[in-house]
């Protein structure tokens, strides 16, 4: 396959993972989505519901992956491809890694938060038993732009914020 | 108070976790136990459920953290402090923080996947937005010897593992 096939498929799994972050915003959660790719077929998807269900764990990622384990009935998510608009954070990262998946896709890096290799690298350490390819970039304008038109009608709503 | 009051409310609390790494067990998960103290009270606790329920996220601390943010009706789980009888893996550590939790207190060290110190140091990293204070150490002898005879008898039972 060309390259610039690759990365075709890689932008409209990404624009997947993008319909998911809208989704959050719609409900005044800060707009990352994901979705979970195995042999060509999206197997979950997930948009952070943080604010929404008032629980810590429900970021998109978290949300994809219990929507796989149920859908493969097992833990382990092997041979499965992850797809997210943002670098995921350590939570997710960790829950990456413990389920063994192959691959992480993610659109825009995270300055504060980013265990992709922005302020920590847990999805490649060699220090733990398994790791998971990381392909980072793709969508990153798009989804910078709908994490920046969120926060900036936030402070517009709220400028004490 | 004196040292030797603040220890015994320490193993006190542990001794709970103790108990909920019991149940784990008794369904064949790997015995971990968590509870989670607010004010003096006990508002969440929770076992090891990844194999029972086939789901990676369902570690002990994940499941009482669940629980907290229910009782409390928030994603923040500030002023509360969580026991675990093991060192929490990176996945849990990263929920601890990004919850703002302000204590955690755990037994057994885990050098395969302790992100308390032992393998990497979340818990209390200065590159992230929060840190919670470590005591490590607590109980660590009856969390660990529980860990070991689980093993030992899963040998037993399977001498391929």
């Amino acid at each position: 396959m060309a390259d610039s096939d690759k990365q075709s498929i890689l932008e409209l799994y990404m624009g997947e993972a993008l319909k998911e972050a809208k989704k959050a915003e719609a409900h005044g959660d800060i707009p990352v989505g994901a979705i979970i790719v195995r042999e060509g077929k999206i197997i979950a998807r997930g948009h952070n519901l943080r604010e929404q269900e008032q629980s810590v764990l429900l970021h998109a990622e978290i949300v994809a992956i219990q929507e796989a384990c149920k859908a493969l009935g097992s833990w382990r998510l092997r041979d499965c491809d992850l797809y997210v608009t943002l670098e995921p954070c350590p939570m997710c990262a960790g829950a990456i890694i413990e389920a063994q998946m192959r691959t992480v896709i993610f659109g825009a890096d995270d300055s504060k938060w980013g265990a992709g290799g922005s302020l920590f690298q847990l999805l490649e350490s060699p220090l733990l038993n398994y790791q998971a390819k990381v392909i980072s970039g793709i969508c990153a304008e798009e989804s910078k732009a709908l994490l920046q038109q969120f926060f900036a009608a936030r402070r517009n709503t709220n400028p004490a914020k």
